[in-house]
């Protein structure tokens, strides 16, 4: 699979408006499949988003967890390791987040940070990262195992579009808070994310598959997003515990 | 391999007084040699004990480590999952209190209580705790390729000695809070601990093998254990960290 070949856009056959509708009754509609979920307190589900800077991924919580119950639905975000994380391997942090019988959790990165870095960046040796991934997938079997379901979204933007994103968090001083001079520089090394994140989608799907969401249109990332969630709910088959 | 043909109690060859002095050598090389480890700050070292109640876990703790730096080793005892830990899948709680760099970590009981007692009680199907195999497998695996260091023992006691010791919590004032009315519940089901017990060595020595320690004498128990320890953290070769 090559990133450079899938579209980042809606297909034209999208309406802005009309999609933006249909979005907002699948937001409705994860509300009320929580409040199932975590009255029925069976399952767990986890779900992961990853994409490059300004891919997103801020905006998509935001607009697809609108008016969940913040009693059943919380955010983790993963920075870089602080120092107690480092004392422990890869996954301690992770497993630590997981969500509790009844609750969905959502990773802002996630253990796919700890391929990603490391190997643009040169951090680690080949066979350590190699290794990685299959630590991440015998993990991610491990929590499905244990009535985990796992929903992992890729925010595919275009280099084009995150250029533009980032110039306007330094000439818009409402998101002016977001920049970080960091960001630049990483943008500098999209072919190589780009490759290591088509390694990932390849060798880390047996568990549970990515997808990937064209995310240059805000309303048609969060459109997607939404309707895979209410589907992934729905297959639960989720029951209020009878008397 | 069978437990019941294996002795719970040291050859006829060892002296008592003499191996207590050998003991307490390598008791104080085990201190050093955690000095070592804590300024290295690099492997990790994790000890599992497991072993029928009254086995001795409490007492080797006690022996083996006494005189040992508190600020690079530490002790957790695993109990019956709490409602918190209820929540999670059952490594949850395991991978949250591993050892971190440079620290030994003695867990008093372990992940394989989720096996043991679910098979015992038949708390869990079949071919849940079968898979409880796999994945306690993977994750000391895992934990080995990030520098852990995993000791696992297992206190070998006969049935006659453990009653013993049991009436004597009943009769000696200073033993009676360790008293608990479950434990002879527990000690009618012997045979089947002990079946599962040959069943977790055979299927769980992969990644780091079970020692089996004969003991119904404590000196004897202590001088094993010690002993083991004191030899596997010599093979890290440990050194201070040069200037």
């Amino acid at each position: 699979m090559q990133l450079s070949k899938i579209s980042t856009r809606a297909p034209k056959s999208f309406d802005k408006e009309k999609t933006k509708l249909q979005t907002a009754i699948l937001v409705d509609e994860i509300s009320e499949l929580q409040n199932i979920l975590y009255a029925q307190g069976k399952y767990k589900v986890l779900i992961i988003l990853q994409g490059m800077d300004a891919s997103g991924k801020d905006g998509a919580i935001k607009s697809v967890f609108r008016g969940i119950n913040p009693l059943g639905c919380s955010v983790k975000a993963f920075k870089a390791p602080n120092t107690e994380e480092q004392g422990y391997d890869f996954l301690w942090r992770i497993h630590k987040n997981v969500p509790e019988k009844g609750m969905i959790k959502i990773f802002n990165r996630s253990q796919y940070e700890d391929i990603l870095v490391p190997t643009v960046h040169k951090l680690l040796p080949a066979e350590t990262i190699e290794k990685r991934y299959k630590h991440i997938n015998q993990f991610e079997e491990f929590l499905i195992d244990n009535d985990t379901v796992i929903l992992k979204y890729f925010l595919h933007i275009s280099k084009e579009e995150q250029t533009l994103r980032l110039q306007e968090r330094l000439d818009d001083y409402t998101k002016f808070w977001k920049h970080n001079d960091q960001d630049a520089k990483e943008a500098k090394q999209w072919n190589v994310y780009m490759k290591t994140y088509e390694r990932i989608f390849k060798n880390c799907a047996k568990a549970a598959p990515w997808q990937i969401i064209p995310a240059d249109q805000n309303w048609y990332r969060d459109f997607l997003i939404a309707k895979s969630i209410v589907e992934s709910l729905k297959k639960l088959k989720l029951s209020y515990n009878k008397k």
